[in-house]
Parts: structure tokens; sequence; C-alpha cells
């Protein structure tokens, strides 16, 4: 088993920006799994919200002896092997997660959602994604998504009124929000959430900062617009806690480590009653289609990160009116564009 | 899609006896899924504790309509279609998913472990069960059971006592107890579970009668040994109201529907920090390799029905000294005995 990697800077439709920054360009890493004449694919999309850089993915890649494993179908004890090398870098060894999973699609000929027993017409519609812009901006934006029948709203700033409004003024679509920790007190996520009630809002994403659970417990008692966990919603041991505090969890790739926990995480939040979404970063087709293979069991899909992507290298699964559609192909269901 | 079905008379080596009846044999259900020129094998052992018996799994599979269905793959769909045509009936809804599960592993020639990711070195030891039975009889089971490192011990009536002082005076392997809620009220189970405390007990399993989380929480506060659930942790939504009330989850495929919930059940477990034990009934080797085949994920191993009767008529799970080895054919890794 041989693990080659490459950087890949994804340059960026607009300037993209959240509660805590904006970006042109996201780069990432692309991990190529080769074993007995078969080739798997991942992706390590990191974020600086959990500590991660391209630098800080390969220098966890490189630290990874693959000579040790002599099949990929050894998935438990090979991810058991990286998630112990060190703690964090979850983006790096998602990677690996990933390119593991490919390589058994594509070796037994099947698809992810296949090789899972799920029924490929079950995905969810996914949103876009509209990220904090001035009005003239956003205004495009809402244009430039006119195909898509939700939109994911980033707010958790000063500008949060002026953005709904300036939505509101082009479109009557429903609104997911996510404040990505933006409101800092309880009162102040309250007052936000119960103005949204009013504006054709679906759920809010992480109102409060994570690790607040008693502050977002407070909110959720007095809101009545679901809460969904993401930056309190990393791997499979945070979905205990979060009964009573959100109504759902946001499983990412990038933040629990590849498909095998997101998985785990799934099935654990049903034992709750919680409602699943699934989202992204910035990424390629790579990451986006392997999340995707497990769609069919989620509640509320944001998988449009190559979407807002000049120069996505890979082609996998497609949008069609939001509607996420599985390619057939085996794996993740990914190939290299040709263009 | 077609499914067929045949009635087995399990006969028992040893009556066998529990805090709540006594048998010599033990009818289970045998069925093969044809689809595509490959057979999938399952089983139903059902359990009149949870209101089954050959009758009503007969009855259950004559209602399914597998003319709705093209392909075994679609385990997601199918599997909700069976949970949903009646309550209960968890043994005939094994039945349909270990041969459906089977059936994908002989198509794809992958045993289920491998299928699962799973490494078939690291399965755990099983336990070998001594039921209730006068002194001269259990003596005798333990000189029987001399190949097993570990009994587990049936208890939870009048003779409880005594039936640890024969077995104690035959040998000194360490004893797991199933009480079978057997012990009606929590001062009782306490002293029981203190006096066992000094006789070299791993864990105890469910003590009292299910649903009384109040009583087994008071117990386990008082007492030293870890508590399993058994009748307390049928499916997956039983496991998120366990916390703080046991330790661990006794996982059965014939209570929880099948393979694919108990896969749901463990990794919920291992979110809340529960240990993880995989138990059966009176069962052929159907049963019991299917259940085999995860047991590397799991910390108890009590896969022995197979072993108390003396016509089962499949070969697979094999035991050495205990272990539990993995055969190497596909699916659940069963063949028709031929003598």
């Amino acid at each position: 088993m041989k693990l080659s990697r490459s950087r890949c800077e994804l340059r960026l439709k607009h300037t993209f920006a959240i509660a805590r920054g904006s970006r042109d360009v996201s780069p990432v890493v692309i991990v190529e799994l080769e074993h007995d004449g078969v080739i798997g694919v991942g992706e390590a999309a990191p974020s600086s919200r959990y500590g991660e850089t391209v630098e800080t993915v390969e220098a966890f890649l490189s630290e990874l002896d693959f000579r040790r494993f002599q099949d990929p179908f050894q998935l438990e004890t090979i991810l058991n092997y990286i998630n112990q090398v060190a703690e964090g870098n979850t983006a790096a060894k998602a990677s690996v997660d990933i390119a593991l999973h490919d390589w058994i699609g594509r070796r037994l000929g099947l698809p992810l959602h296949k090789y899972w027993g799920l029924d490929k017409d079950k995905t969810p519609l996914t949103s876009f994604t509209i990220g904090i812009d001035r009005p003239e901006v956003l205004e495009q934006k809402v244009r430039e998504a006119e195909e898509f029948p939700i939109l994911k709203v980033k707010l958790g700033g000063r500008d949060d009124e002026e953005i709904i409004r300036t939505i509101r003024k082009a479109t009557q679509k429903p609104l997911r929000v996510d404040a990505n920790e933006g409101w800092k007190r309880k009162e102040e996520a309250l007052d936000k959430i119960k103005w949204l009630e009013q504006e054709g809002v679906e759920f809010i994403e992480q109102p409060m900062p994570a690790d607040d659970l008693a502050g977002t417990a407070w909110v959720r008692e007095r809101a009545a617009l679901p809460l969904i966990a993401d930056e309190d919603s990393l791997r499979l041991h945070d979905v205990s806690k979060l009964r009573g505090v959100f109504d759902g969890i946001n499983i990412k790739l990038m933040k629990c480590t590849g498909l095998r926990e997101a998985l785990r995480m799934l099935h654990t939040a049903r034992a709750f009653g919680l409602k699943v979404m699934t989202g992204c970063m910035i990424e390629t087709s790579i990451g986006i289609s392997a999340a995707a293979q497990f769609s069919p069991l989620i509640d509320y899909a944001d998988l449009d990160g190559n979407l807002l992507t000049l120069n996505d290298p890979f082609d996998g699964v497609k949008v069609d009116r939001g509607k996420l559609i599985l390619p057939d192909r085996p794996g993740i269901g990914v190939e290299k564009r040709r263009d």
C-alpha cells in the first residue's frame, strides 16, 4: 500500500466570508492510495478553525507508515492506527479514510452508496451557500443560485439584518442560517433567532460558540427554530452530550476523520432522535462526492463546496435543481476532469 | 428476489434451564433468499420472552412481498419495509437481514467481516453457558466445557448460591453471571452481586426485570461488578436510555432485527462509553456465524448457542479454546453439513 499526495489551490468564484474570516483561494491536499493495481483517491480540506493547514496535513501524512498494512480492506485496523498517530489532524485523517473507501469500492466495482445498501434515488436536496458580502454582491449571488431551491445564509455579525433583508428582497426561497458561533451572548442569539422565525428560515446552525452548551440549551428552550450543531459536533463522542442542547448535528468528513466515523455518528444521532445534516468545507468533487455517497441517510445536505470553486480538478456528484445526483462509477464516484 | 423457509427442531445436549423456564428442543426457522442465481441463508430463533414462536415467524414471513424489490443490495429500503410490516417479530426480521447480508457477501465473494473492514484475528473469546441444573449435572457440564476459558452461569433463582458453590468446587475459571431478570427486588440483586464479587465473577447480565431502570441504577451505584443490559437492550432506541444504568449492552441479532441494527447499536454504545457484548439464543451455525462476523468489534462474546445442540445442520464459525475462528467463506461463512 502506497500513499502519494499533491497540493491543489482551489480558486473561489467569490471571496468567501463567514463570521470568522474571508478568503479568495482555498488550498487542499489530494491523496492517492495505490495497492494491487487499484488507486483510490482522497482529499484533505484543512480548516484553521481546527488548527489544520496544508502544511500540517502534509506533515501528518508523512508520518504514516503504510508498509505495515497489506490490505485496504483492513479499514478498522488501519484507521485505528491513523487515529492514534496524533491528536486532531481530522482533515488529514479523512483524506486517508476517503481513499481507502474509494479503493474498496473500485476493487469491488461498487459505488459506495451501493456498498452501504443505500438507494441512490433517496439523496436529499443540497442548499447553496451565500457567504457574507455587500448587498450588491449578495443580490448577484442569489441570482447565480437560481437553480437551487434552498439557500444557506452565513450570518453571525453586525450586518445580519441587512443581509437577510437583501436576500429576502431577491427571493422567497426557504433559508437555512449558519451563524458559525458568531452570536456570543445567549440573549443576542435568542433575539436574532426570534427575528429569523418570521423570515422563512428552516433552522439555525451553531448559533453560539462551541462548548457553550448551557447557553445554547437556554436559547433552544425559548426559540421555535431547530438548532443544528456544527462546531459543537466534531466526532462520535460529541454526539452523546448534545441531546437537549441541539435538534440535530452537522457531520462533516473534514471534522470527523472520514466516512467510517461519519456513519457511526449518523447512527448514534438516530438513536438520540437527532436530525442529521451533512456539510463540507471548500472542497473538490472528491470530498463532496464522498459525503454525497451516504446522503440517502440524512435529512439536510449542504454539499456545495465544489460549486463555489473555479478549478475543481475532479468530476463526481452532480446537482440537478438542488438534488444530488450520484454517479454510477465505483467508490466515491469521481474521475479527473479532462478539460 | 424469492424467500423460502423451513423449520428445524434443534435438539439440546442438556435440558436448558434459565430463570424463566426450561426445554429440551428449540425450534428455529431457516430462510433462503434467492436472487440472480445466488442464495443467501438466514435464521429466526424465536423467543417466547419477546412473543415469538416458529408460527409467528412463519406468519410474518408469509406477509412479506419480495416481488417489489429488484436487488438485495437495497438493504436500507428492504429492511425499512420489513420493519414497518408489523411491530416486534424481531427474530423473523433478523432472518431476512441475515439472508440479505449473506447474499451480498456471496455475490461479492467477501466474508462479512472483510466487507465491514474488520480483522478476523481480532475475534474475542466466547464464554460457554452453564444452564440452571442439579449439582451433579452442573459438575458434568463444567467438565464438558473444559475447553472454554470463560463460563457464563445462569442464575436468578433460589439456588444461586448452591450453583456457584458447585461450579467453584469444579473450576476456578472466570465466570460471567446472567440473572435473566430473576432478582425482583433491588436489595436482593445487590446482596447477590456483593456476594458474587468474592467469587471471581467478571460481570452481571440483566440482574433486575427489564424497565426497572431506577432499581438497576440504584444497584449499580452500590455494586463493584459491571452490569450488562440484555432484556433492557433490544434495539437502537433503547441504548440512549441506558447510560448511568448499565455499563454495557448485550446485542443479540434475534432481539434487534439483525446485523444492520446490531452495528448501529454497537456504534451508539461506543459513543456512550458502553461495553459491548454479543449473545445469542439456541441457534444453528447460521445465527451464530452471522453474529461472529462483527465480533472483532466487541468486548465480550457469548456465542455458544449452536454448541448446545445435537443436530446443527450447518457448519460455520469454529471455536478453538474459546476463541472464535471465522471461516474464509463468503457472506456469513456457513455451508450445509454433509453428514
